[in-house]
Parts: C-alpha cells; structure tokens; sequence
C-alpha cells in the first residue's frame, strides 16, 4: 500500500500522516479506524500532511464525507492545496475542510473537540520542493517537512519524514532524539527511475539510498532509532528479498517498512 | 473495491469504464493491466466516464503518469473535470490528458494510435444530475450516461450503467438490446444512508432497488440481459447473504457484482 500511517496515544482517537490515494483500503485494513459503533463515523480526527504531493494528498478527496477534514499542513503546503489543487473549494461541497498550521515547536495536538489528543507535535524543514503542479511559483520554506511526535506519558517518540531531499543537521538532529524514525525509502539509485523512462531521483528531490553519497550511509546507524524505510518505488531493487541492496539495509541494521505494521512506544 | 471495470477485445488493450479512487489497487489485482514485459507502461489505453462524480474520477489522478491519458466523456462531464477540478491543468504537469468526446451513435472505439479495438461504443443519456462540487451551474445534457458496448465480431453487447437516476424509455431499448447490463445497485431504499446521516438516494439521483417504485420493479425481468448490480453503496443491505433483500434480487434474476469478476461475451 501507498504512505500513510496512524497515530493515537489512547487507540480510541487516530491522526493520519499522509492520505494516500488508497486511504479508504488503508482504512478498511484496520479496524480500530472504522466508524464507533452504531455511526457511519470515523474515528479519525485529522490529517498530517509532509508535503502537497498528489500521492500524499489524493486521499484527502476519499475523506471528504463528514464533519470539516482537519488539515495539519505547512502553510506552504496549505497554499500548494488551495491554489493547486481547489482542496478547500472542492472539500467545501461536501465536509469541508479546516486548516492547521503545522507547529515548528512541539505543541500540543487537539483533538477536533478541543480536548488534548495526548502527543505532541513539531514540523522540522526538509530539503524538499513544492509539488509539480504548482511548479510555476518559486520554492517556499515548509513545502517539504518531517514531523516529531511523541507521547510525553511514555516519552516515545518518531519521526515521520517520507521525503527526503538531502541529510541535513535538523535531521540528524531530530534523529538522534528519536526512538524510530520512518524515513524516505523511494529509490536506491538516481536513475533507476530514469532507466524505466522516469525522472531521476534529483529531479523527484529524493535522496536515494545507496551509494557513498545515498541516505544509508549519511544517516545515523546503531541501534537507535530504529529506521524504517517507507514511501518505496516499486524500481527500488531491495523490495526484493533477495537483492543484495536488502542485504546492504539489513546489515546496515534499518528496515523495510511492512504494509500493517504496528508499533506501540 | 469500488466502481471501475475493463473491457477489451483483443485481451490486450484495454479501456477502463470509470476511475475510482483505489483504481490502482485495481490495476494490480488484475495481471492484463500491468504493464508490457519490460516496461514501465501500460496495457490501458483510455479511460470511459460516464459521470463527474468523484467516486468515478479520482483515479485519474492516479493514472497521471505516462503519456496523455485518453478519457472519453460527455462535453458536460469533460466541463465539470476542467472547471470543477481543474483535471487537465492538473494532469499536463504530469502526462497530460485528451478529451475524447463519447459518441451518441455507435463509433468504433479507437486505440492511441488509431487502430480500431475491435469495440464498438456509444454513450445514451440518464437521469442523473451533475456532481456537487459544480453544484452551481444547471443541469446540461450529458451530466450522466450510459455506455453500450459491442464486440462486432462476437455480436456480445454490454450496458454499463451505474448511476441511475429512474428508469426511462432510452434504457429499457438499450437494456432490451445487450446481453448483460451493470446497473446502479447504490441504495435499496431511499432513505438508508439519511437515517445514517447522509442524504436521500433521490438527492443524490440513484433510483433505490426496492419497493415498488425501485428499479428492480422497473427494470426488465427475465434471462436476458443478464442484470449485474454495482456501485453498491455499503449502506445497502443486499450486500448481506442472509438478508431478505438479497434474496428478493436473487428472486428476480438479478446479481450483485463481485470483485475481480471476469465475462467473455
């Protein structure tokens, strides 16, 4: 399945990162997500958004029924939507949508009665770029984040940054004080999109993984954080089990992200 | 999964009827789908609409890749995609797009490179009503259709039809004509998905099966043409095995449409 994951401290209400054009498949492949009993509902609360991306975005349409669709974006990112894309118009007809801005300091995330979810969350920058379809206007800071989230009950904490531009020192940073971090898994090489008739990895603002300069070495390895690799293209070589880039990742001591995984910290 | 389905002459080149929004996930439950051996590409060679709704057009987003992506609709529906959803501004970031106007008389059905398909097409006006998100401009003919289908060789001849707003003279000619017919199987009665919340079948233009004023009353009874319901809302209680209204259909001849179900005519 495509990048989305959930999040909850209590298991009752869930934050999406990312809506995947598959979301209701997603959403359908785990329960806790359905509507509560006797409701057509949901027991989602809203969306984080990393990025304008259509593969991170498409789904936002699949969850247009309901109340207002919370939206936690950059407002990068919210403008991305709004000017590329028609998202408040279009979402108006039906649930409509709310706006909120991703914090760059660790705050509280409110659920939509107002009450405390339980987690925090920050937004850091990533080198990134704005979605194709808004490729006329100049590149603005938060077209591209990663986010924190922690339970402060149990001090766990992630980080979510499915896009990676480059390995900068806000990264390593948010790296070092994380327990697992889910990190951009999309190409193993800058051209092996290229070679099926594709853009290459640069061009996607994809750092790939392997290589002297690729994320496997420039990011931190050891045992913490753990790191999950997610967001993988289907012409990345270690989807395969037996490719000696899985190896490469194995030894390394990182992992391929698994459709269902679940995590509790 | 919801409302899309191939057809092709050749088991080759195929067309999609609608683009739903787990379309991908579509593609990849059926081999003939993926791409050529070798290639990145497709065996998809357009995509037939038979409305603007958003169930039935989403997946275009993700089929954005490639070369132009060959959609044939009505003027009406090719209006609301460009002004409702800004579809080809969006898509010439990506592939593109080419707007194939759907033929009210039978009109060979062309490849990319404008070899015939072997299938003949041809689009019948329904009561139906534009989507909401163009909610503001008036109706206009051509909001919603039906597709007849037609292998000349074979003689096999389908009518793919999911939103049906009531059963007019124009469908029970087309229906007395085809061997099989997919129909709007969305509600059972017209107040089901108010009592959840939503709104009435008859707002949203799907003639409710039951009752006697439904179109399984209204529809032709009998073996031929075979009657497929689709688009079933999950609101509707036919979907159940054990339930009277499955049985009711059942009674009439009628089915309910399955995933991944395949018919060679």
């Amino acid at each position: 399945m495509q990048t989305s994951a959930a999040i909850s401290a209590d298991g009752k209400h869930w934050f999406l990162l990312e809506a995947s054009p598959d979301i209701r498949w997603q959403i359908e492949s785990f329960a806790a997500l359905g509507p509560p009993a006797g409701s057509r509902g949901t027991s989602i609360d809203g969306v984080l958004l990393t990025n304008a991306d259509l593969d991170h975005v498409l789904g936002l349409w699949s969850l247009r029924e309901g109340g207002p669709l919370r939206i936690h974006a950059t407002a990068a990112v919210w403008n991305s939507l709004v000017h590329g894309l028609g998202m408040d118009r279009i979402l108006g007809f039906f649930g409509g949508s709310r706006w909120l801005e991703a914090p760059w300091e660790p705050h509280a995330l409110s659920l939509s009665g107002g009450e405390p979810s339980g987690l925090l969350y920050s937004a850091f920058p990533l080198p990134g770029k704005a979605p194709r379809y808004v490729e006329a206007r100049p590149g603005a800071a938060g077209d591209n984040i990663g986010y924190r989230i922690e339970d402060p009950r149990t001090g766990g904490r992630i980080v979510f940054a499915p896009d990676i531009g480059a390995v900068d020192d806000t990264l390593r940073e948010e790296l070092a004080q994380c327990d697992v971090a889910f990190l951009d898994g999309t190409f193993w090489t800058d051209g092996e999109l290229e070679e099926l008739g594709g853009r290459s990895a640069a061009l996607m603002a994809h750092l790939p993984l392997g290589g002297p300069e690729g994320s496997l070495a420039a990011l931190p390895r050891g045992q913490k954080p753990r790191r999950i690799f997610v967001h993988i293209n289907n012409s990345n070589p270690m989807l395969r089990e037996d490719s000696p880039e899985r190896a490469e990742l194995v030894r390394s001591g990182a992992e391929v992200g698994i459709d269902g995984q679940e995590l509790e910290l």
